[in-house]
């Protein structure tokens, strides 16, 4: 036997046929080439049916399915919010799928979660009951397992570490995204960057030959290389953040392992001791004392391996 | 049936015999009297056996003990480290009531997660499966239920909030107790005012009469309902932090409702709805709507509440 995973992103579907011991007997990719709504749900069940009709010439059984979203999974109602995929603002997916693959149980869950399942299954936190998955992309979210549960919270909101108050005063600029996404989020170390560049800081790579407002994380980290004044400003803030943001996580949940993911790490990768001495001056030491500081696994998707892990295991 | 609870103090035990449907039948008090170590260990068991004694003449069986210690519980020795309680920096507590209570499971955790034990149980946050305790007393520290499980961490440690870095930069000060006890535990309290009248500020009943190395966070309270500056200065900065605090609470762990108790709240439940206000400008807002922020159970123990919780459930 073998189960379905798909991770749906903003402009592809990725998708996998997964074994029990975790490796992928087939894969898959779908692009989304501009679908909406409902259509994106189309082409997630297309994709399956192609796999399970691949798995059948291979006489291998599919006996679930597993989905990943980048945004909300609201676990009463199966619908999701994902801000990257047109037209989910509360999409009902998971009626849409067990119409569209009948017979099949479908478990959705965040790609947050998703990666947290899939590093503690197969990944750098192995085996680990207590992890935390800092997802740093376009935005921050966390997931988190603690005692060996993958949290989802009242409304299934948890996570939205994004949101952390790491320093004073309340700002108005940080009520659209949250104070920690401001300084440590891919868009925010864009944005970061851009505002010193308007605000008339001299660069040696930044801002370069791009217009301002086309400069992003990865300009920021090329430029950085590069000993860039204004990047090396805005990365430094960036690392006190996550070690700020980390030793929280560190002294509220003590975790033993934290793991760095996400398309900002990626280039932040070099970082992870940076941070990790830096959270080091705030955390409860004890438990920061026993907490490893890990990136993600290099090999493979954990968050597919997760959506994997939820159809076998019967998640959500 | 029913069980013993026992809530251990730095200078006395609180003993009940509760009933299954959380009611106390009997209850009763030992001072410790200086007794260290293994003395107050015996004083535990005699104030059980007492209890079980006096059950027994009112033909109620007891079946399981409960216990709660102000420090860390670790689950897989079960030793525990109590800095209030001198000599049980690595205390057997679970081995030698075993063994001077023969028969009885005796269950052990720690002050914070009984309270959110026995506030959920019985108290204000009745059946909610999301729910965090502020316990603010001498130190900060949180009892964490989070989709239905009240969590522990790796060894023990979670919920030592004291340690949350919530503004920059990291200050030598914060090194031996947190950035947010450092402000707004009560030892916090009481020092932030015993430095500004070193500082030279003034007040208008604060130093008063008394040395200012004795003034305490209950004399800053008293000040604040006189208008203090000294006092106001303070506790307007704490409720800054509590604000904070509980908002990272809520965008990472998404409770329904957040308690606040021990020794200080107390006279800071007056500014339960300006932490609430705090709060609202750093946190995930959908999740911030959703939260009830409320004061500790008044009536009765939530913390030999949720002592007997754990002996009646078996937890831990």
């Amino acid at each position: 036997m073998a189960v379905i995973a798909l991770d749906m992103g903003g402009t592809k579907i990725e998708g996998a046929v997964v074994l029990p011991d975790g490796t992928t007997a087939l894969n898959c990719r779908n692009l989304l080439a501009g679908a909406t709504g409902r259509e994106v749900a189309e082409i997630a069940a297309a994709t399956a049916r192609k796999l399970i009709d691949e798995a059948h010439v291979l006489d291998i059984e599919v006996t679930a399915v597993g989905v990943c979203v980048p945004g909300i999974v609201y676990s009463e109602t199966g619908t999701v919010w994902a801000p990257n995929v047109p037209g989910w603002e509360c999409f009902p997916l998971h009626h849409f799928l067990t119409s569209a693959l009948p017979g099949l149980p479908v478990y959705i869950d965040s790609d947050r979660s998703c990666a947290i399942y899939g590093e503690t299954w197969t990944g750098v936190a192995a085996e680990a009951r207590n992890a935390v998955f800092f997802a740093v992309g376009t935005g921050i979210g966390l997931g988190i397992k603690i005692d060996g549960h993958v949290i989802h919270g009242h409304s299934d909101i948890a996570g939205a570490a994004g949101w952390m108050a790491l320093q004073t005063p309340a700002e108005l600029k940080y009520k659209a995204c949250g104070c920690f996404e401001y300084y440590a989020s891919g868009n925010g170390i864009g944005a970061r960057a851009r505002g010193l560049i308007r605000d008339g800081a001299e660069g040696c790579r930044l801002p370069g030959s791009k217009p301002v407002e086309q400069i992003t994380s990865h300009d920021v980290f090329d430029a950085y290389d590069h000993g860039d004044a204004i990047a090396t400003s805005v990365l430094h803030k960036a690392v006190k953040m996550w070690g700020m943001a980390s030793a929280n996580i560190v002294s509220l949940l003590n975790p033993e392992v934290i793991i760095w993911g996400g398309g900002v790490f990626g280039p932040a990768v070099r970082f992870i001791d940076d941070i990790r001495a830096e959270a080091a001056l705030w955390a409860q030491p004890v438990a920061m004392g026993q907490v490893r500081y890990v990136a993600s696994h290099a090999s493979g998707n954990p968050i597919l391996q997760g959506a994997a892990y939820i159809a076998l295991n019967g998640k959500q």
